[in-house]
Order: structure tokens, then sequence, then C-alpha cells
């Protein structure tokens, strides 16, 4: 069963996240003769099979974990990590920002880990991702990423610079996380269809700035960037309170539409 | 051509943004025989037949518009609304976090203005969202904006008191946007399927620790309680830097998952 | 009395600000033959006279205001104020970082309104702020405004753009509240005894950006720049939230220390 | 020479900070004999006699450290902290709300690591800070962390439960860092002064509304809560943003003037 298909019960091949408390989670998938292996003992998986999603499950220690569904938002916390990534509200944020919905086609840059091209593939499914990656390395690495969540039918991998020209056209968004998304902006308009979405996460603020005004000169409107914080509430009966370290900074967000 | 369907070429019916500036955009639909008047003149709405979008319309004052195709986020935005409401950013972290998708079933209260209720039936459509409301004539608003969103096959508006019990069973989410949210908690658990998501926004911190503390007694785990904030940034070339007034609160989003 | 002189009678003189409540506060003096105006009704300023700080009067309408002390933010906030200007927040935060106390000699730059000025004033008395202001309208609306907070003594108002020079030498700090604070760095480098502060105010980070790394390459050790975020939190029992709007930026500010 | 007495010249007995970069700092005083070790070596901190503040200075193995004055934002860092203790950022804004300065006579409870006392008698020095504290561990700490800031004249280091009742009367200004702040609001407002200032720091905000419900109950005016966030931004040139993480919460503050 791959990602987040409807249905609740476990079978072998059924991803699952084996939750324990509000700081440990586990990404896998069931598997007969295998054991997840945590500091509070280990977890048969073939102990899973025939259980509903919902349902609890002994460690060899004795400790419960509940097994749940995965969603979206544990694969992309759980792809291997860069230092600066986008996080799930950016991501939320970005395809809540484009409306992505079935049957969209759009184009990615850089691939990466994957992440981002997972969450982008389980919005526009049936539809397709163009993901372009100049990196080998990454592109192998995103590969399996894509594939564990079961996205790879939506998913186009391609080996190319998005910097030097976009081989689609027409297409409903271009979503960029790479160095210089300024330099892809005259060949996002020429990939997208009229009215189409242009996106991009940038760390700095001077890739922001580059970015707009490029934006601005080469005919798109709307343009707009965003920052967000999220802050995790710490509750306690009786006292509640923000969590003390937080991530203070992801990116910025920059979107656009193409007008003709 | 109903919210958000593929396509680009605008007809009598078809919902379009007048985008003027940063600040103005116009959500309609083409017709015609009718103008959409704005300060900057009237648009003869009939021009608009057989452009595509992205294209540009001139007012009766000679000010360019640039015709877009109205995304989930406009409907959101564009909705009558009371003082505390979920904005984008929050709408949208609670669709990736429950990880909507097509075909899902989902219980919504209150209806209130239904800007909730669009994007989740924008998500899970052809599934269904079950949206109860107590007071009539919020209810009667509401199936308007449902209607003039084109999602209404995706919506049932149901008259009924959700603290007082849900009807639907296995449900794959329960989304909570209402004053005492934590009278609904073991409804909540009652309605859902197993690892069912439960969510709730609430303005008030002391809604979140009343609603944290009963879903803990209640057998739901990975219970997490957040706070969005989002900055638009102003670009100016050299001169870049956060808008100055910002909305410093809407309010705090609560999750959890139902354990069997 | 000036402001914030020890003591608790007023008398003719005495600044005052009478409270009305949490949104309305009028800063002022105590004087015989002259009437306070508000919507609420006029109060009779020789009223006041021989009362304790704390105390409340009446207006003309019946309604209740209480005679308090003005502090230095009441200074601050009540200065006439342009667009982009420093908030209690920031001042409060430079006069930390520099450990202002009485004695210092500081360098400003420039004077503006004067509230940044009175509250350098504040801390230093019987110390010297050093004012340089290029608009004469500018500093003859500060001179009010310092005055008005009996601050004068401790203030040199001089006329002149900093950017070409600094007259003062061995001073222990120079804060900047202009433009282009990168073009004085040198110029504060030779003002400054050692390991004295520089603290500049900067609206864009475009020009946090610039400061910064001429203050790397001049010698400055110490370097930082921060953003400061104030919140106001709303308590009503049991509905505690925060305020809905919020001034979202003023500016950054920019530290150093001068290495010999 | 005592914490930011005025003057240039290092001698023996003078207060330094050794800084080496961004990340590192060593606040210690001058001794002969005495020698400061650091993982780039140690420093002869005889070395120091005779040079000026803002002098490098060379460790054993060869890397140059920056002798600054050290300010009262230093010795606020660099106290021995709990979990959870007002930040500079915190301490600042109290400051600059309540008005400090010289000759105030302030009560503060609990005394902590007297980190607060150190920042209040700077301010208020000659004045007199009365610190209360329950626990006689704390104290002895506290003692020897205001002894090293040069401090200790101006404060009163006192056994007991402000809870139970405060001994000064007519005071500027109560100070609360402690976990229940609302039960000493009558004791406070007897303690104060007409006009005088309320203020107490507070992690939860359960905390916050009892405080603020009993400050509007007791005869308190102007009853403000605040929250401060801080957030240092990263400069390299043409990539500048904040830093990735932050401390995204201390505690609130809240602010009230005793009325007649």
């Amino acid at each position: 069963m791959a990602l987040n298909e409807l249905g609740d019960d476990l079978s072998e091949g059924s991803p699952v996240v084996l939750y324990l408390d509000g700081k440990r989670r586990y990404l896998t998938s069931v598997e007969r003769d295998r054991r997840l292996h945590t500091h509070k003992g280990y977890v048969e998986l073939s102990d899973l099979i025939g259980l509903r999603y919902g349902s609890k499950v002994k460690s060899s220690t004795g400790v419960s974990f509940v097994a749940l569904q995965p969603t979206i938002w544990d694969y992309v916390m759980k792809a291997p990590r860069r230092t600066q990534v986008m996080y799930p509200k950016d991501i939320a944020l970005l395809a809540f920002r484009l409306g992505l919905r079935p049957g969209m086609r759009v184009v990615e840059a850089g691939t990466g880990s994957g992440a981002l091209t997972c969450a982008l593939a389980f919005f526009v499914r049936p539809g397709k991702v163009y993901s372009y990656e100049v990196n080998p390395e990454f592109q192998a690495v995103a590969r399996r990423n894509i594939e564990r969540a079961g996205l790879l039918d939506s998913v186009e991998l391609k080996s190319g610079d998005v910097t030097q020209g976009i081989e689609e056209v027409e297409v409903d968004a271009v979503v960029l996380d790479m160095a210089t998304p300024w330099l892809v902006v005259p060949h996002a308009y020429s990939a997208l269809r009229g009215g189409g979405h242009f996106a991009s996460f940038s760390p700095t603020i001077n890739q922001v700035e580059k970015t707009v005004l490029e934006l601005r000169r080469r005919g798109f409107v709307d343009v707009k960037s965003y920052e967000l914080l999220m802050r995790e509430i710490k509750v306690e009966e009786g006292a509640v309170r923000p969590e003390t370290m937080m991530v203070g900074h992801t990116g910025y967000l920059t979107f656009a539409r193409k007008a003709l």
C-alpha cells in the first residue's frame, strides 16, 4: 500500500509510523522477518500484519508503540536533510498558494533529497512533476525517497540545469529550491501557461531581492514574498507556554503569476 | 468552469480574479451583460470571453487588469470574515498535517462562513465534507460561498451541534473551528477511524489547554499545538524589509491521532 | 519637576500622564489656568496641584483619570513620529547592550524628532549626548521635545553631517539612526575610545549588510545584528491571546565594539 | 575597578571580557599570577595590566583576544542559569518600562542567581535593591555574583517569602521573577508609592492570566503584558539571513502602575 492510500488495514508492504511519544516516531514499512530497533527494544514488524492503523504494538521490552498511517508530513520530515531545507510549514503554504490539485503539471528544480518532490507529487498525482537536478548523487538519493513514498509514477526525474532552460511548456507551476532562482525566471516564463504559478524558496534575503526584481521585469504579477515562523506550544495543566527553542528561520517563499 | 478546474480558456461562467496590484484584486466570474465596478473604472466581464487566463483587459478608464484563474487561497481570503478567522497559513498547515487527499471523508464544525469548508472540499473531492453548524443564518451564507466555489457536490451541510454527538463513523478526520472544541473530543474519538486525525483551531490559549488535556485523557496520541506567524517581505531595490504591520495572531492549531 | 525626578507630589510644572485606559493616555504638565481636553471632557490641570502621583482626578463629565508620573517610555512614544522609528523595545535593548550609565559621553546621528536623544540623555546624564542633525527643521522640533522632557542640559544639538566626520573623540558610544550608517563607520572608529560601542538602527536589511561588512573591515569586533518582535498579550478571564494586529517590523539593531 | 566604571585603563582587579569571536567570550578580572585557560591556549592575565580596553592580547598559542570592558549585559549572560531565565531583551525592556534611574528604591523577588538583581542595581545605584529569596543556597550564589559585579553596596539581600508580605514601603518598583506572582500583588500594592511600578516575569501564560486578573482587582492601572522575540541576523556578503535556531520563548513581562 503506497503513501496515504485509503483503507486502514496493515498488510505486508504497508507504510507505517511507529509512534512512541512527542519526540520519537519511526517511519518504516511492514515486512516479514524484519525488526525495527529502537532504544526501547525492537518491534517485530510482522506483528503488525492484520492490525488496523491506530493499534498498539509492544516492543521486546514491553513498551507500547502506536501504528499510525504515515502522512506526507512524515515523508518530508524524515527525508535526509541538508542544512537549509523547507519545512512542512513552507511546503504547506506553497501547495495552498499554488492550489495544487490532481492533474497539474509542475516543474521543480532542484530535486535535492526529493522531499519537496514527494509533496508536489502527492498533491498533483495523477498529474506529473518534472524534477530537474544537476547532481547525479542527489538524484539517486531522491529516487529512493520518492520510491519509498510510492510516488515515482507521478515524477519524471530529469538531469539538467534549469538556468539553461526548461523543456516543458504550458505547465501549471514552476517551483524552485535552488541557489540562483533569479536566473531561472525567464525560462519559467516560457514554460508556464498564462496565469501559471512561479514559486521559489530561498534562505537568504539577497536571493529574494534578486528574484523579485527579476520577476517584476519579466512580466510576472502578484509577486509576493513571505516568511513563516512556527512555534510549538507546550501544554501542561496550568502551565502552557511556547517551546524554549525553535527553528527561527528556514527560508523565504516568493510567489508570482505569469501575465501574458 | 468551477474552481480550479484545469484548462485556461475563459468562457461564460469561468471564475476569474481581476488583478490590479499587490493590494487590490477582485474575485468574480465571467458573465454577459455584467460590469465589475472598481475605483479605476469598470470592466465589461463579457470582454473576457475567449481570452486565456493571464491575459490583460482594460477598464473603462484604460487601466489594465490581469485575468487570473482563482485559487482556493482566493476563495478563503474573499469569504466574509468574522473577527477571528483561519488564514491561508493556518488552513494550509492543517491540510498538509492531515494529508488531505481525494476520497477522504472529513467532519467539520462549525461551518461558519464556509471558507474552511471550501478548502477541505477542495482537497478531498470527490470525497465528502460533513459540515455541522448550529446557526441557520451562517449555514445559508456558507452555502452560497461553497456554491460559488463550485464545491457543493463535495459538501453535506448539516444542522446540528457536535458537542451533542457526531453521526458519521470511520471518518478520516474531524476538524473543529468552534468555541468549545474540548467538548467534542469524545465524539470525535467515536467518529474517527483508527489513526484518524483530530484538528482544532482556537484563538485563545485557554481553549488549547482544555482541548489538549482532554485529547490526552481520551486516547489520542501525537498531540501537538502550533502557532504560525506569517510576515510579508517588502522588496524595493536596495531596500528590503518586512512589512511594518502584520497580523500578529489568528489562532493556535492543535492536532492529534486516534489510538485504538 | 523634570522627567522622572524622584518625589511624588504634583506641583506647578510637574510632568504628568493622565491615564484613562489601555488605549488612551495623555502626556502633559501641570499648569494653572489650563485645561486638557479629551473626548471624555476636560481636566482642569490646576486640580492636580498638591495631589500625589497615582491619584485620580475627574474630568468635567465625571470620568476618572489617574495622574501617573511619566517615564522615558512615555516621552519616546509621544514624540512626533516619522514612518520608520525606533520603538521602546529597540531603544531599551540598545541602552542595555551599551550599558549606558551616568557620566557617559555619546555621539548620536541623526537627531530626528529627538526621541532617541531623550532616551540617551536620560541614561547618561550628567554625561552628554552630542546629537548631529543636517535638517534645521528637525533640529528645532527635537529641541522642543528634549526641553519638554527636561533633558536639554545633557544634550548638545549639533548641525552637521556625520558622514563627513565627527568632532568628538574618546566617546563611549556612537549611535546612528540614519539612512547611510556604513558611511559613518570610519568616523565612528576615530571618535570612539578603545572598546567603545557602535550601534545602528536600520529599517532595511540592505543597510544592515553594508554596515556589518564595513564594521568588519574597519577594526570592529563583536559585531552583531538583531531584530526584536514585541507582541502584546490580551488577557480576559479564560480567554488569553496575543493581540491580532502587531507592529511586525521597526528595524534591525547592529552593535559592535572598537578594537585597537 | 567595578563594573562599568568610567575610564579605560586596565589595572589589577579590572573586570574584563576576553573576546575571541562571535560565539566565544570570557568574563574575568585582571589578576597577577593567574592564567585564563581556553581551548585556544591560555592568556596571562597580568599581561593586561597597563593596557587600554580595546587592546589585543595573545594567548600562549598566538591567538588574539580583544580585551573589552564588560557591560551589564555580560554579567546577565554569564550568570549561572536555571532553565527559564530572563534574557537581556527582557531585562532591558523591564528597565526601560520602569524608567529605572539612580536613586530609586526597588523590591525584587526572588533573588535567584542574582542576574536580574545586578541589572536593577546597575540602573538604580546609589539607590537600593531589596532582594528577597527563600532559598539560602540561591542567596549565597547570588551574593557572589553581585559582589563580582561590584554592585553589592546597592543591594540588600533579604531572606524571606514575599507572598507573606514586603517590609519596605513607598518603593518605586516591585519586580517579580517567581512562580506565584499573583500572590504578591496585594503586598506589592502596600509597598509601592502612588503611581509606582509593578513588573513580573513569567514563563507560562497561566501565570500571566492570574497575575493580570489580580492586578485589575487590586487597584492597579495601565496593566499590560508583552512577549519579546529576538532574532540574530547572520550577515555574509550577499547572503543575509536570520539564524536558523533561536530562543523562541523565555517568558512574558507584565507591567502595572499603582493607582491610589
